[in-house]
């Protein structure tokens, strides 16, 4: 283990806090002490695999505890505020599950508490450390596809229905994390439209549309109620365009030379059109496969000890806040544009 | 020839009127007596294929040939009405390219006027004669789906940049055709949202919502800007799910025998979901392929000669440019949801 | 545990003797009691997963120990004939990797050793214990494709290059297995061809034949070097055709309702054909997805106890090693067929 | 017209005869006088498309006529010689079908024909003319994939059975003619294996490997039973690989930047390979997407007027005929070996 690591513990041992803790485990930056869960079965299995962890059922007893330096939360979301604020009053650093809280109120106020005790929060915004993320930032931030028009993006399949959340607050985070990150700006406004089927007040299926001025714009398709698994982004740009479709095993991304030009010359028929379109090459750059989570942690470490800048620190936590609580206004307003 | 064949003409011989005028000529129930086009070298074309059909630059001259009994208008839909008004009011039958007008207030005039003068307004919403979608039409009718929750469309490609309409007017009549045909009830409202990134001041990215009551929602993505051609269709149902390629050459349509149950068990832990999700065999029907435009011009025969109700009728028109003149306003106000 | 259980020990904790290790854990029909392998950081491994488990680096710990029933066999093939001979020797049942052994002499003096311990072989053909083969062989048996005409596999990528067996010896055992067990029937003849264009005296590209008369054949392609992986099985029977895409998440099997008819009628015309071809509708059938593994060990458990038949016995791994060592002849003799 | 363009006659106008003729009208250096056909059916066909052409029953109409310079022969192969002797000791220049003729012996008289009578040969190899096939051939004469491994290609779907010749003689022309292409090298060595299910003397379904001598190699899959329609042709080289899947409507060729690596180091364990892969970017080159029959079209002007040097001559088509035959001898004595 490195000299300067970190004690850390889990706050929640469900879904995700298991893959956290393989890779707190697995780092030498950080010693994982101890995991909560309100659940004895779940805390059985944190024992099987971590013989020598710390387990609780009280979450407080992770915070209270002095050896602890950071706390990662992996709860059911309306949860977080209460133990983040807790955590962070406690002088601890946390690595919280997206979406960071359940409104932007809760959110600013954890910012707020966190600046006041001088302690980080990061995002477990995963998808960004991806290395297919990673690389479209990359070619984006190269200028290779010049100006950013559009980030369209469909997260559809059949999934497991949520009780308490609809199914923007479930599967968009992730695709607002990443393009909230590769667009780099601030939206001005949200539009959101949904159904639910089911009739239990929640939307299984919902477009939402982020308005980032000057014509960018944003597109998702959430669905949970769809025949085929779909995990596909156009980013379409002034010079280049890309595909990232995450079903595929290999060539997740794909850099298309198509693009449209305007011709200035003298139109002599109705039918022409100014815009003529190019094609050229298309190519896919090999892949990094680091584990994203294993590039998150050791990011979360270097947030703690070198205070190097992040990207899913607790302002773009807040950023993806603010579009699901806009987009939630909208949605039960029937589609009203609620501006930012 | 049949005995009772029809005499027709063709005004555009663009982009579509060649189809047509393939089709009329190959078919025993028409007789293909005129064409006319504004350009000559459009017409030289059609006198190289059709040596004895009688050409003319001047569509009047088609309108006022008592010999002539039906009209194909396939001109740009700006001229739709002039030309269509003077057709019906000349006592012609007519087969009208999509979108019917520009306006609801134009295809209400030409209804009226059709009825005045008794003679039939056929659309050519081509898509609806396609074996593809025919087969999903018997499927939808006889059960097999349940309850359709959504329809979901898809139809993006790198694509030539009309001058005179947006994206949607021009894509988009191809999907609310579908939509409405398989659907069979009448939309309540409509939003839409799109960009404009060449600066023309025609959105060539859009997205169509489109609410027909009940939960039951139509949503279209059209774009000219993107870098790999998509025509998929997702169509939900409380029984099964329909898949809907267009651009696979074989197995268009797939249908998945999946879905979600709702069980209304007891509850003993806050992650349990009351939905639970069901999956099964998935199988490809055969798809007829006959020609759509084959089927669509007997069709137009069986209208005229034998007052078959038809799918594609004026009426039919009018609702797709109810919805293309809903997502107008819409698009020009900031996605504000317009009432139908 | 089951009252009845089963003491076992494994012998190579390699590549694939963790994954029979998780299984025989997981299964309370057996105990997990020895481990054995000749490197010591493998050990290591199995010590942090089942840190009760007795170790050991020779495997004769693992034979002699009499409280040991059955001894599964994960070694490099070329290791496989005095292992199991000691096993088998000493009493264990045992359950080895495929190819069982490295020659056909091998293995027919295992089967002998075995009969007179009156002890069991079972080969690790884990591929027809998948959902997907399952299914298949569910539809040939009940006679859905008719009358089976061939059996074409490809499995390549760009692979591990193995330094002590050929692509055939590496790759192929997977698909032959599959095969013989589909097809039911014994074969006549094998050709194979390939080359070596690394110059170290083993294929990594090859093309092997099998005769099983009466016009049946089988054909499989394997390769380590090649761009794109693929794992595509067709299977083409007189009434339907079988398409098996392991590469696909979901949808591996795909039965379609197309073959060729011969037409008994004149023929007026020399480029008349007496056969026609015929198509219906495509299906998809819901795999099962137990894990193979634990089906395979469920049933080497049925195998010991209860002396249910089984598909993947002693025999079978003979059959396979058969068709092996005659490829390993043909291929040495320039594609020479060998008679079986 | 071209001051200096050829009279050209088309001999059989069946399945491939209709797209030549169309290719020669269209193209100035051509005028196409005359067609023949021994079926009165399609030669209505020819005349509704090419009122003014010389339409004939009898070849022997065409070969006579002093005015036509080159013969186009689109005849059944059995017909092949016959037709082509005649012309070229007509003095014609012709434009062959491939494969060229039914056995070696009768391509070697043609070739000593046109020699002893001044005219050309050129074989219909269309796909040798294609953009796909001219870009994989840029490609590899650039060095960029290095030295070729392997040729291997599967052609398989539900298609029409001939009634006069097998798959191989039907299907393989297209690959042989594109890899002997490709490769540039003359073949060693043809083995084929297959089977004829149907009991009609013909196999439908067979495999043809051909030995390129130095480990270099060549396999083709051809298959009229096949429930789906695949075309893939993957190149390995040392240093990159090619898929060229001619199915898909873009992107048909993709070259990896993938290969394999011969590491000289030590090696401290016996599962330790020499043999190390390495993998990076793919891309798909823009593809020329000029119609492959103009192309030829243009080329056979060239070969006749100007002389130049071109691919697809007597020669060429001789080559593939030799594997042709050679893969018959094989296939009947059970997939012996047949030196070439």
């Amino acid at each position: 283990m490195k000299e300067d690591f970190i004690n850390c513990g889990i706050i929640g041992y469900g879904y995700w806090g298991p893959n956290l803790a393989r890779n707190f485990f697995a780092n030498n930056k950080f010693r994982l002490k101890g995991i909560s869960d309100i659940n004895l079965a779940r805390l059985q299995k944190a024992r099987d695999v971590y013989p020598e962890v710390l387990l609780c059922e009280d979450y407080r007893d992770i915070i209270k505890d002095p050896g602890i330096e950071a706390v990662a939360i992996c709860t059911p979301v309306f949860r977080h505020y209460d133990i983040a604020k807790a955590a962070l009053e406690a002088g601890k650093h946390i690595l919280i599950e997206k979406p960071m809280t359940s409104s932007l109120k809760e959110g600013e106020e954890l910012l707020e508490i966190a600046a006041k005790n001088k302690v980080k929060i990061m995002v477990d915004h995963t998808f960004i450390y991806t290395g297919a993320v990673r690389k479209i930032k990359e070619i984006i931030d190269s200028g290779e596809i010049g100006d950013i028009y559009y980030f369209d993006s469909v997260r559809v399949n059949l999934g497991l229905f949520q009780h308490d959340i609809n199914v923007i607050w479930d599967l968009a985070p992730h695709d607002i994390s990443i393009m909230n990150h590769l667009l780099g700006v601030n939206p001005i406004g949200v539009t959101a439209l949904g159904a639910d089927h089911i009739g239990n007040g929640l939307e299984n299926t919902a477009y939402l549309y982020v308005d980032y001025g000057n014509e960018l714009i944003g597109h998702i398709h959430v669905n949970w109620l769809a025949p085929v698994k779909v995990r596909t982004t156009l980013i379409g740009g002034s010079k280049k365009m890309i595909v990232f479709d995450d079903t595929e095993p290999s060539e997740k991304v794909r850099v298309y030379d198509k693009g449209v030009e305007i011709v200035n010359g003298d139109v002599d028929s109705i039918y022409k059109t100014l815009v003529q379109y190019r094609t050229g090459d298309m190519y896919a750059p090999k892949i990094d496969n680091i584990e994203a989570l294993k590039l998150e942690v050791d990011t979360f470490y270097d947030y703690i000890r070198n205070d190097v800048q992040i990207e899913a620190d607790g302002e773009a936590g807040l950023k993806v806040v603010r579009i699901l609580e806009a987009s939630q206004k909208s949605i039960k307003n029937d589609g009203k544009r609620i501006q930012l």
